[in-house]
């Protein structure tokens, strides 16, 4: 059975700085979504923040499995009642895969609780990452470490909750380090945050940043249960 | 060093319910508080939704190392702005017991991001309480379980992310189970979640519980770390 | 593509005492593998502790994906070269699903490295299964929270590490609760401890167990990655 | 109340490598010791491997709340007999704080239930340390990160099972990160292994180093709780 994903990306700053634009021509989602299309089980849709109400009607969230976020620009622009009904749609079982500096998006911050803050800087430092849980369905095909060559780095300390899986640890060849891919549950549904994917730099054109963004729908697509129930109850039978 | 205790009470129930105020003649807060007192290392103050800036102005935040929560009937009066000061006062330090019915507090559900609802039934259940991880300062001196004649039962599923460190697991009479003391880090600060404490219930003169409650308080206190810096940063010297 | 399945049982019970042969007359592990055998994308193969190298020869366990594992009578029976090789197994992927009284065979205390003992009685409670994780996959398809009419309670203390992921928590009428089914990784490997399915009890045969079971094999089985190297390296280049 | 500390020391390298005893003089134990005794609260002995029953005769054991463990070479010496009644104390509320190469001895190895390795290289490698639980009692007075000039390199992956609490992580000039500090609660006992200290270098020397390990030891210290007990058990009363 397919698993339907759909790419969010507030895709500004590819319309707006040559260079960005040069990079992602046709938007990070698009080369998100050219990833992620490689496997024929992921259906893809994209959708972006110009589109009305704001890319995500409740007819698509309703209908994705898997809902990949890229946002940094215009994280107050998103409206606090999409980021209620995202939150809502996650707790029922949808999957979401948080990318890059939607590590500070509303919805990253809804989810989390935290202030979802680290240090960063953009000085094209060298990235290696770690995998931590080898057995993990998300480093599946994923080597012990690799590296590329130019990313934005973010540091520790990174204010989020312990997370559930800690699947990849990232060095920064400027001094830093940190718990890059982060795995959650929350209620029905699963979130898995990762790192790498900035702007600047081509990092969702990397064959094996691809295989991890296609291990992660896999890893985040519900299992098919009803939400939970809630609230006053009879005692069970004994 | 003494550790500084605020016992905050939305004070409604015994003020307006006679069978309630019968167990709890001068408040839930004050009952919660003699227990506390018992320990000289910590020092006790109370705080209710009725007095001016409902009782925990900044200067009381402020000065507060670890903050008790009892709310129930009211949690839609606590302003979002308070919310707010006390979740910024967590992530810089200050510990937080959220107790029983406070899983439904905007401050809880504020720190843990998720729906923080279970199923409940308050029908006398019997309520036995096991000690998961007996080696936890929150378990010094408390049996490897015991029991409280009754109790509201509250019942998973609860929505909570996975706890930091399991420290109670509770069984019902009724047929319930509640992961029912749960540790979460939140930035520099620390939180316990501890179901026990229906308003109904003799439970905060329970012996047993009054020592889990001191635990908590010391447990909870700040190290003394300054908060976390976040943001734009320099490359270290390598 | 396939998982291998390996069943392996000591044998034991359902051979000296009639009243256990009656429930499983062709042994737990056939009833077990009846259960997996629902699902088109298991191969199942069983293993037995009186078969040459104990069932489990090298050529074996090289070509079994996620070994199942039931023992109780004879643990001390089961040779530590063969607990090792399971180990090493596991280790570079192999999954492992220990069952029941499997908690305390020699393979499970190897690769917890804890006591893993628990408080027991065997009269004939009723359990109740709650799930806990309800988007974890092996909760796929599971209710809120099921029963089993009798089961032998296992109660907390359970001597266990923290559970990477605790799926489900079970309730007994006699008073009892247990974190009954716990997921770890260990190297490439995961391992799933479930505690129903004491021998007296036609457990095997429940739907809603079988269901667990099947989940069980499927989250368990290796993603394909290679051993982890380790040892002396070259730095990396930066 | 005091906490009674004793610093067990292979004590090999310092007598048999004239660069190594240089360093450490009076042998890495007496340099860790020292460190310790700057607080007044914990009460120190040291205890070597040449010593009579390996200098962790019962009655040492039995009267030590935290053991600290430093050992490379000689490993394999280890008596199997004292590594079981280390992991019993252990069980029954012992601490133990395991540096540096002790990751690889016996006691860890058999704590930990995994193989307990990593990558390495010697090559003088800067180490900076950062706080990954900025509220945790280890961390206490612990800046954000710091630095060791040198310190001999442990690097991903590292084959533990997944920390309780993970307090701190390292980044390597030579490019590897490693989960550098690491907590778990083993029964009633918990374990807190810390990376830096090779043999070689005056790691333990330094101030933060030292205080991180005054840390630990009240961290790790016993609550006071009896072992819990286990096996057949009545029902509990309803």
């Amino acid at each position: 059975m397919k698993i339907n994903v759909t790419v969010w990306n507030e895709y500004v700053h590819e319309r707006t700085e040559e260079a960005i634009g040069q990079v992602y021509p046709h938007g990070l989602h698009t080369a998100i979504a050219e990833g992620l299309a490689m496997d024929d089980e992921l259906e893809i849709r994209t959708a972006t923040l110009d589109q009305p109400e704001q890319g995500l009607p409740q007819s698509v969230l309703d209908t994705t499995d898997v809902l990949f976020w890229w946002g940094h620009k215009a994280h107050d622009q998103v409206d606090d009642e999409l980021v209620e009904r995202i939150a809502r749609r996650v707790r029922d079982g949808m999957g979401i895969v948080v990318l890059h500096s939607g590590h500070y998006s509303k919805v990253f911050r809804r989810l989390m609780g935290t202030g979802c803050r680290s240090k960063w800087w953009e000085l094209d430092d060298k990235e290696r990452i770690f995998t931590v849980l080898p057995g993990h369905p998300i480093a599946a095909g994923i080597p012990e470490s690799f590296t590329l060559p130019v990313e934005e780095t973010y540091c520790e300390h990174f204010d989020i909750p312990t997370p559930d899986e800690l699947v990849f640890l990232s060095w920064f060849s400027g001094g830093g380090v940190l718990r890059s891919g982060c795995c959650y549950h929350y209620g029905n549904g699963k979130i898995f945050y990762f790192q790498p994917g900035h702007e600047a730099y081509p990092t969702y054109y990397d064959a094996t940043i691809r295989q991890i963004l296609r291990n992660a729908a896999h890893w985040a697509a519900p299992n098919g249960n009803p939400p939970m129930t809630y609230g006053q109850h009879d005692r069970f039978e004994n």
